[in-house]
């Protein structure tokens, strides 16, 4: 008989009755019941419950033992019985009566339950985090990720990509966000970069002539935490394509996406590979307000500008004269609706700092508000008639400068909808956003400047950037969304270096200027390189979607706090005078000035 | 027609005649035959032939491109004709005539061909390492490294074995090798460091209770390189399982090693799993002397300490009567090596620092040499029985002090076998070295120490440590090893306290000490730990054999060189003032004075 255990605590059945069995794991839960002790017995697989008969020497260890102590029971089988079985416990027909127990770890007091759902502040969770991950939710977010991962990586392989590694202690990055250092010992004075994505190593890849690449790629941003994102590190699915086109790019990676969705969603409903929609960003912008469009929402937003062009409601006269937009948002059947609840909505908008929210009541086709009242019904039935309303759906509008009115109709469109319960919450409605600007003008530096990418290629190529007015020029860039949340940017990059030093010059940028900032780039595209693309869908996203957790710490196996501290392991820490010795630096104390002597600022040797 | 390519250059074949085509890859070769000119057209899938016609636009434009430009091809498949089918080709069997070609990419005057098997020096392929890559060998070993990482993740999943994160950046370590550190910028003057190995998480995986762990693991040390060994980053199969004995762990991985090294062996013998030989410590290093034994080698070591007691050889009559040893390494089939042969290896010994290295020769049973005299021909006769000689098997000596006499002997063993050729050089002979001793006598101490791993289970456990000498207990501590090279170390953990704690003592710490240097272990142990055990294989050795590179940096993608630059990305580099102010360091110039302003040591921002 195996030193531990003959099954796994999830693996006796009816059909092990009348079996000698071993079995190894944590003391979950014990019940007294007259004299004879139950004690579910928990390890990675499952529970079985364990009966110490009265008086038995198992009875007499296991009865002293804290929960969370880890033992080796050895016992018969035995049924439940018909009334005892527990249907919701997939070894509920049966039990193991113990007659030898073997402690191998007892438990002191635990800082932490583990049986139950009690809440417990995030500290001590984390400080305990073995504990915490022993509990039933988390155990099975961290098996989700594990399996996520593993089905895309599976997904991935058969689509034809190779998986690579690519460095993490590299070059500090001219952009982006910032970069965490590593100081060199053999290099007094310079500094490794952990990677903020393998943006540059996965283009060079494909410079190499590799085809299609992906890595369930570690990236790092020294950045302050956001509840979608870990501080540190964090997870993406990074993948580039040579010789492809935008839609190669969407046909390989839909069948991945929606494919993992689909496995792992429970039911719901998953958008099916090849039937992504695909929405301009000017479209989007316009219809969600976003660029991040929740799709289970059914609400679309118009723009009604036109209608009041001299309106009788002046203050949307006047805006839309002074060149700006009006934005209507339905509240499908709202008839019914108390004024509380436009009002609410309207405070609601001037908390978040916007001039205010405008509505028009609507019940058996009358209207009401002071909109509608000042528009007037003939105006206000012939909008509505535009938006194929019905006769009980009120409006809110959302008014101003074109960017401000679309931002807020934006988020009154999905608060609309989440107020009025319209927001499906079975389905993963994914899209990709396209066509994004490629400049923009920036009202701050008058000047025109990159939207978004720089390295994307623009549509029409060299072409379009001798001839086209540079805000009309739109860029091979796109975005994938799900249920309002961005997995990832991505883009057909731009391969070469004439169009990229002509893209520059047109933001103000000289060919020096390339040429000192992206050298790498640059001159690796000078020896024959490929045209490519590809994305970076998040890891840590997917699974948060997958399981429904609005906290990524709740997804990750050994996460930092919002102070980008590992409590568990404490750290960061202290180093010793050697350490920083050898690597030629030294502290600088927040108040700015530096000690004499080192030795006093840090732990001793 | 897609905008690039209808197949890729490694895919056309006799059935495609007749059909047009259009292909993008990279000009590989150029010919011209008599106006005619041919081009190889290259991708990550294979070479096709293009033939461009006199006087047609393809030939115009290709002829003036350099090498390694990227084109698109269009154009008509033709058959090559039965005498002009290149039959190491795929595509041998066809050509593409080029009616219309596409410039993708003009290359400029190359720093390193990619077409030939030229040496080129490594500072060059380095820094150019994206054209390096192009190159068949290196390309080929990048594939063969992701589809061997593939294969073992594959191979885990199926053993049961579930992938995980750990963090990256972490918590310094207060032993092991040297660690990098990264500045805190939330933590004035504290440093994450990032992991040496993610043991400690593997081992809180385990407290956590999940079951069975894997990762392929990036690890960093700061040491300085080696052939083996990349400065900076490496990748191990890192992994841990519960409730388990050192057999249930080589029951685990054997199947994944031998399956692994059997589906890229190309035909190389591997040992079968289930089958890896067990050899106890201390019997390799008197058979093999080393612990790290080449079992292609047929050659094993005897000791004959016993022949040489009182033996006129007096040289070794004496070391035996001090308390050293004699080691034996055949020399089989040697009557026709010169007196050279022998001497050679003498010096070769000296040469590595050794007293000298002895030897007998031996033709049709006639003994010749010194020692055989000195010690005299039955006795020689006698131990060449012992031994299983034959008549023609010269014999070389190893004597001195048993350490250093063992590892002569196990050199000489690796040289004798490489000289006479008799290394197989066609099989992947797999084994583990078990039993390693608990403790050693550190004599420069004069005490106790541990001998590898303080944190194995001694065998025998608490017991063995509280009754025998420290000396003559094993721990649970097993190497795997191929052809002599050592793929890991592992161990059955040390999951009690109480035994922890007393093993520790043996070797002169006190609990204090234990509690303060290992805190966060221990104490994760307090709240019931299951046993466990595991291992970590590195990858970058595995694909090094099975490629059969003898340098780490000809198997990963993008390495630093031998001073730990990345020469590509030119990392490490110059890092901002204000990057330094944000981390609370500044830097301190080999000299070791601080620079009152440190904008003038430092690039500008």
């Amino acid at each position: 008989m195996h030193a531990y255990r003959t099954h796994n605590c999830g693996q006796l059945r009816e059909t092990d009755v009348g079996n000698r069995v071993r079995l190894s794991g944590w003391v979950h839960r014990k019940r007294d019941h007259g004299g004879v002790l139950f004690v579910d017995l928990r390890d990675h697989y499952g529970l079985t419950q364990i009966v110490c008969r009265a008086n038995s020497e198992p009875l007499a260890v296991l009865e002293h033992l804290r929960a969370e102590s880890v033992v080796t029971i050895e016992g018969e089988v035995v049924s439940r019985g018909p009334g005892a079985t527990n249907p919701n416990l997939p070894t509920g027909a049966i039990e193991v009566v113990a007659d030898s127990v073997t402690v191998q770890s007892a438990a002191e007091e635990l800082p932490l339950p583990v049986a139950g759902e009690a809440d417990y502040p995030e500290d001590i969770r984390l400080r305990y985090r073995y504990l915490d991950l022993r509990r039933d939710r988390l155990h099975a977010n961290i098996l989700l990720r594990s399996q996520v991962i593993a089905s895309i990586r599976r997904r991935m392989i058969d689509q034809g990509f190779t998986e690579f590694q690519t460095p993490i202690l590299t070059a500090s990055s001219p952009e982006g966000a910032r970069d965490y250092l590593v100081p060199s010992r053999v290099h007094p004075g310079k500094f490794y970069a952990l990677p903020q994505a393998p943006q540059m190593f996965k283009q060079l890849i494909m410079v190499a002539g590799f085809d299609r690449y992906f890595q369930i790629a570690p990236c790092f941003r020294d950045e302050d935490a956001r509840a979608d994102r870990s501080p540190g590190e964090f997870y993406q699915l990074d993948f580039e394509m040579s010789f492809v086109t935008q839609d190669d790019v969407f046909e390989a990676i839909e069948p991945v996406l929606s494919g993992v969705f689909e496995e792992f969603a429970n039911g719901r409903k998953v958008t099916p590979a090849g039937q992504f929609p695909r929405i301009p960003y000017r479209e989007a912008m316009l219809k969600y307000g976003s660029d991040k469009p929740d799709l289970r929402n059914p609400i679309l937003i118009s723009d009604v500008s036109t209608h009041f062009e001299g309106s009788g409601f002046g203050l949307f006269a006047r805006i839309v004269g002074d060149g700006g937009v009006v934005r209507a948002i339905p509240a499908p059947n709202t008839a019914e609706k108390s004024r509380k609840f436009f009002d609410d909505m309207n405070e609601w908008a001037r908390s978040e700092g916007h001039a205010g929210l405008g509505y028009a009541t609507r019940k058996g086709g009358e209207w009401g508000g002071p909109i509608a009242k000042n528009h007037g019904e003939d105006k206000m039935n012939a909008l509505a008639d535009a938006l194929g309303l019905g006769p009980d759906d009120g409006l809110f509008f959302a008014a101003g400068k074109e960017a401000q009115a679309a931002k807020l109709a934006g988020a009154a469109r999905t608060r609309v909808g989440e107020e009025l319960g319209l927001i499906a919450q079975d389905r993963f409605d994914f899209c990709w956003i396209v066509d994004f600007p490629m400049y923009e003008y920036d009202e701050e530096a008058k000047k025109v400047d990159f939207s978004h990418n720089p390295f994307s290629m623009p549509q029409g190529g060299l072409e379009a950037l001798e001839t086209k007015d540079p805000l009309d020029i739109l860029a091979y860039q796109y975005d994938i969304v799900c249920n309002g949340v961005e997995l990832s940017s991505g883009a057909i990059r731009n391969h070469r270096p004439d169009i990229m030093y002509k893209a520059f010059e047109i933001a103000g940028y000289s060919q020096a200027d390339v040429d000192t900032n992206f050298a790498g780039m640059i001159n690796a595209f000078k020896f024959g390189a490929p045209p490519h693309g590809g994305s970076a869908p998040g890891i840590d996203r997917i699974v948060m979607l997958l399981a429904g957790e609005p906290n990524i710490r709740e997804v990750v196996l050994f996460p930092m706090n919002q102070k980008a501290e590992d409590l568990m392991m404490n750290a960061p820490g202290e180093v010793t005078p050697k350490q920083l010795r050898e690597l030629h630096i030294r502290l600088v104390p927040p108040s700015g000035t530096a000690p004499k002597d080192p030795a006093k600022v840090v732990a001793p040797e």
